[in-house]
């Protein structure tokens, strides 16, 4: 593949493949572009969730036995939280604690996100464009029947427990691409749908004004399902997409990237479902999409940059 | 020693006998009021050096090789805040960056420094009143051979090197006493100045409009000698007071409270320099004001108390 590939991204899952393109592009060929809905305000400070899981992986710095956070973290800061009388239900390490004071205190000197993630990624040795989706708020909101709920209360408050009737984007209608995310769409002769969630990790980056048009004139879209044999490999996809009605299968995942998509990688269990993805107009293609290793994760980044060459 | 004790503290010299106090007294007939002048804003968070100092001592969490900070403490945000090229000179470790975080949070939020220290100190299970001396902001500022340093600059960054010219409490002329320090004023039947920087900790207290004046109607007033043998038991207060030009002993320090204190309290070294502090109209005390053990805390606590029976 030559050129300039744009990543799109959520959290665990898409930065698995991330890493695997990071590994197997040029930096300046690599724009990854994640995304920001979750993002969120604890104890007064700006946490980005799915930029930090992104970012610590790439760093080579994240939990390997959980896939966001960071290797040998520790809690005292959130254990004195807690006797203060915060709520902290939301896990904040010490190290992980010091990403969001610099990112808030970069903010609140009257930087963008994308300025301030460009500069905390550096810091950290990260030579790729790691870019928020945009660089006005966006917050992904479940409507449940617990009430409303922004994404992490939904995930790790309640546990993503409440049924899920519908989902908004809030002040996505009047988000812009970041100016980096703006630019890869205007340049990229390659988009990959990374295996996130398609409604909470994807579908907050495809609801900016623009984005999907844009993404139409782009050659080359690549998905990767995270849906396998009728369940997420991690998180509550599955559950979601069948309490809003959608199948629970990579096929409902492809429905969501109809009319901008061109290839979308299934696994070899899901083939009986070739045909339905191949309906909605994209061309399906069997592949060992579970990445375990750095290996597999280098093997499948491989592969989708092959697919233009293929066909 | 019946009624309303009212103690003006700084940092780890003055914790040292408000410890004592708080042991001493019921926790409602004690306040305590904390220098603010050193405040700083560290990575965008209201850190409050003096009020901490105290706060962690009351509530038996200080660090006992220092006097400052917590026991036990770690400093992995700080190390990562490094990383993201924040300046860390100032060393704050990770328990104590959630209170700054806590803080900053319920400053955010509208709340007063007063109100904000009332409610860190009530979860810390702190009985005593601990408050601190304004609400509003003043910033002790240096003007040194090395330019014009705030307090914590002057002391930690440039190690209490540069020669002090002049010292202002900017911020101070506008300044109100806090509202518990201000009814504490009214009430009190007696006032403790404990052994910290005259200048650099009492100081900013001195120079709120109208507290001298207040002072000065307060009935029973002692003081406690931060210079023995012509040093500091710890910190600048001898340097800076010879480069200000005062005598660097307990007669310097006299000197500062002159017309509003009753006794000064001067270690058994210091008895020759008795007749200059009589000569300031105080009553010169000879006492072993130095504390090592939290017993020898209780004990001087016990003998200040017992100064107006005495008398």
């Amino acid at each position: 593949m030559d050129g300039n590939v744009l990543a799109l991204a959520g959290g665990v899952g898409g930065a698995k493949l991330v890493l695997g393109l990071a590994r197997t592009l040029p930096p300046d060929q690599l724009t990854i572009v994640v995304n920001t809905g979750d993002d969120e305000c604890f104890h007064g400070l700006h946490v980005s969730p799915d930029l930090d899981t992104v970012m610590y992986t790439l760093a080579g710095l994240s939990n390997p036995e959980t896939g966001w956070g960071l290797a040998q973290e520790t809690f005292h800061a959130l254990e004195m939280l807690r006797r203060y009388r915060a709520e902290t239900w939301f896990s904040l390490g010490d190290m992980d604690l010091a990403t969001h004071i610099r990112r808030t205190q970069l903010l609140r000197e009257g930087r963008s996100l994308s300025e301030v993630t460009a500069e905390l990624a550096s810091c950290l040795g990260i030579a790729e464009q790691l870019v928020p989706m945009t660089d006005q708020p966006v917050r992904t909101v479940l409507e449940t029947d617990a009430g409303d709920l922004p994404m992490q209360q939904y995930f790790v408050k309640h546990g993503s427990q409440p049924q899920v009737r519908s989902i908004r984007y809030e002040g996505a209608e009047h988000a812009l691409p970041s100016p980096s995310f703006a630019r890869a769409l205007n340049r990229a002769s390659m988009v990959v749908f990374c295996p996130s969630n398609p409604f909470l990790s994807l579908g907050p980056i495809l609801a900016i004004p623009g984005v999907r048009e844009s993404l139409a004139a782009v050659p080359n879209k690549v998905a990767v399902s995270p849906i396998i044999g009728g369940a997420a490999l991690r998180g509550p996809a599955a559950k979601i997409m069948a309490e809003l009605g959608y199948p629970a299968s990579c096929a409902g995942v492809a429905r969501q990237y109809q009319g901008i998509c061109d290839y979308f990688l299934l696994e070899p269990r899901d083939e009986g479902l070739a045909p339905e993805i191949e309906e909605l107009g994209m061309t399906p293609l069997v592949a060992p999409i579970i990445m375990q290793s750095d290996d597999d994760k280098i093997a499948l980044a491989n592969y989708v940059l092959s697919l233009p060459e293929l066909a």
